[in-house]
């Protein structure tokens, strides 16, 4: 790996400014007004997979946006890597809460500062460079496949048919994800635990148009206040949620198990101070940590009723909305708890409201082994790169597409993440540490070197 | 009266045709970006009044919207009456609810489809026309002084100081205001109480930025479900309000009055269907009428949060905000409420959140008396024109200047309104009947010719 680690050391400037070409380019899948964009990336990369030496190279359709594949096969009797990315970034609004422009990426304090930066542009990237560099100095030793997508952000809809079609095509010996975040920049660690998703949208109707709040206050049911009512029964005081069946499947951790979990490095006032929070609240008998990795949740993500401009208007509104999602725990499921919570909403609803329900993407919550020869040969890398053997993690966020690799291909994954839980995605002012791409780039020739030397 | 009705009847369209006219300036006090607009509506009016054959017309200089002024003063030893109207509207947003343009005023259904056909272009643009019609034709009976406003829609905050000003300029008997509505068209009635008003903004922050919520979920306060949780704690299982000392001030009426309130005529099943309700909801132990009429409320008027656009957004977001108001009834005090509400809205959030609570206008609950010679004049006027004795009516609406124009002023009001219920008030579709404009302008000069006669 010598010679890889030369062409890395030696690159490092032009893998930047390549990266920041694909985060000038604003592929939000959330919003059709982007789909030319989203388009625009998937071809970026495509091109960037040629660059590297690649083969076969294509963007293949999907029922929505494309999916860039490429190849490398050096030798059928090795080992064979499927790597995993997404070209699609989160909606970056709101705008104005950003340093610098989202899509006008630039450096400060030794991070990259863009929309996409770590979620998922910067991660994915690295292995396209790490390839890159492998191949180009015949140093690549497992053959490597590689698909990244354009939906990730919108609930991968169209991959799950897509590695059912393509199920030949794709077959390896294991997934390798960077999509996920380390403990810190000097306790690395491996994620083995993933929260699931369900995502829901509902809206409670009252009357046919909005009305005067002076006319109608009192005797109209006031659909937010309504809506306000049964989001606000949805947990207990103990922070408990009340869905009836919600709890049923969750994997209650062991006290060993806990006490693992927590012993990671963490320090409360550090975590308040960083989020100006006053004080963490959750789940009675949990702790924060745990709260955040092993345990469900519900938490409103958007809400929107009546009269949102300057001043005052005393409408009272015909229907208000909200946003509403679970984070799921092995060994829920993500469509029943969809439909626990859509029956259960409606039932909660007053006579004077109608209410809608439906169902956005979900996702599995997951638990990778550490028992295998991918785990170790993992492990092993970042033990190279760090000095330090990395930890097996819990992490509070969603890789749906995790399960669908172990049900349709029957590939475990590896979720080799270099990324941090400061790097706010999904937020305003995302970002990712240089050290972290540029970390990743070198760790990652060392897992293909272990992996195809552990698994002779 | 014989030639004023007459002229009344000669120049229906063109009065009709000048309200188009007002009703085409989109003087929407609340949102800057109309301030031209606000202003095109008083210059238009004051002309209006100049061609009336009014004196001293002139636009009266406030902090902040002028105030339209113009008197006729006949004969000194005459009593005089003083009217009230507005020429600014509430926001027309949202616009594309609207039927038809909110300022392309047309007709349909022999209604004027406008934002401020009926609250209170419409009802103001009345008494100019009535007043034009009484001069025209000699026939005006009383001294007659006009003011209108155009921050009604955002508290009338410069009114107070205005009639404290010009007390002596102000000088009169009565005010006369159309801004009510009555039970029906054929049932007449002249609003005798008024709800007051109390209107907060509230914000809950619970980190430093929108974070990801699979990440953070479950451990970080989420502001919207925070927010939810104490709007839904404002009201009890009986829809009573549980701020502290909310009620203290309410006056309970008597049996024998709650029995006269409720003969008005209503149909429950009539109103449940004009606005397509499931269901009506309200406090305890009181019918519809008495809800909206005699009982205070709590309404959100508008709420926002998160990410709010297509699709889906795992975000935990930062804040969430909530426009709250209440209706008072008598003998409620406005500042007293508001204070009693943000002290008990910070009072009730949790550690894990900050709140900021903050009072917009406000307006005293009223009741008016019906012993007195103004409202029998009234009175008979409409009995005059409708054929029926007016019915003493309750609304759940604020119009909070008659408080200030008997403790400023010291005058008692007449609320002399000629809409209805379904005008839509506030909402999109707003209209006013062609037979309330046309009926109010032929009541008018008799209450002035019964006022003088009976003030003998």
């Amino acid at each position: 790996m010598e010679n890889t680690q030369q062409f890395i050391n030696a690159n490092k400037q032009r893998f930047l400014d390549e990266l920041f070409d694909l985060l000038r380019i604003p592929s939000v899948s959330a919003d059709p007004k982007f789909k030319g964009d989203v388009l625009k990336a998937a071809e970026f990369l495509a091109e960037k997979l040629k660059v590297a030496g690649m083969n076969n190279v294509e963007l293949m359709a999907t029922d929505g946006n494309p999916i860039v594949y490429g190849e490398k096969i050096i030798d059928a009797s090795k080992p064979t890597v499927l790597v995993y990315g997404h070209y699609d970034v989160q909606p970056a609004d709101p705008y104005e809460l950003w340093t610098s422009p989202p899509f006008e990426p630039e450096i400060r304090d030794e991070k990259i500062w863009a929309r996409g930066a770590c979620d998922d542009k910067g991660q994915t990237y690295m292995h396209v460079k790490a390839i890159e560099a492998m191949i180009a100095n015949n140093e690549l030793l497992c053959n490597v496949k590689v698909i990244i997508e354009g939906e990730e952000e919108v609930g991968s809809v169209n991959l799950n048919p897509f590695l059912e079609k393509y199920k030949d095509k794709l077959k390896a010996d294991v997934v390798l994800i960077s999509d996920t975040s380390m403990i810190a920049n000097d306790c690395p660690s491996i994620t083995v635990g993933l929260r699931g998703l369900s995502y829901m949208e509902v809206e409670v109707v009252s009357s046919n148009r909005d009305l005067h709040s002076g006319v109608y206050g009192g005797a109209v049911a006031n659909p937010i206040n309504v809506l306000c009512e049964m989001i606000a029964s949805l947990k207990d005081e103990n922070k408990h949620i009340t869905i009836p069946g919600f709890y049923n499947d969750v994997r209650e951790l062991s006290a060993d198990e806990r006490k693992g979990l927590n012993s990671s490095p963490f320090n409360l006032e550090e975590y308040k101070k960083e989020l100006k929070l006053t004080e963490v609240e959750g789940e009675k008998g949990y702790t924060t940590l745990e709260r955040t990795s092993i345990r469900p949740t519900v938490d409103v993500n958007g809400i929107w009723g009546g009269y949102i401009g300057e001043g005052a208007k005393t409408v009272l509104p015909a229907k208000a909305n909200a946003k509403i999602s679970m984070r799921l725990v092995p060994n829920q499921n993500s469509e029943k708890i969809s439909n626990l919570f859509a029956e259960h909403f409606k039932k909660i609803a007053p006579k004077s409201v109608t209410v809608k329900v439906t169902a956005h993407h979900g996702g599995e919550p997951v638990i990778t082994p550490t028992d295998t020869v991918a785990y170790r040969a993992a492990s092993k890398a970042m033990e190279k790169t760090f000095g330090i053997v990395p930890l097996p993690g819990y992490e509070g966020g969603s890789i749906p597409i995790v399960a669908s690799f172990e049900s349709i291909l029957g590939l475990k994954t590896i979720l080799f993440g270099f990324g941090l839980d400061t790097d706010a995605l999904h937020s305003p002012n995302e970002n990712y540490g240089l050290f972290n791409f540029y970390k990743g780039i070198e760790t990652i020739p060392y897992f293909y070197q272990n992996y195809a030397e552990m698994s002779k």
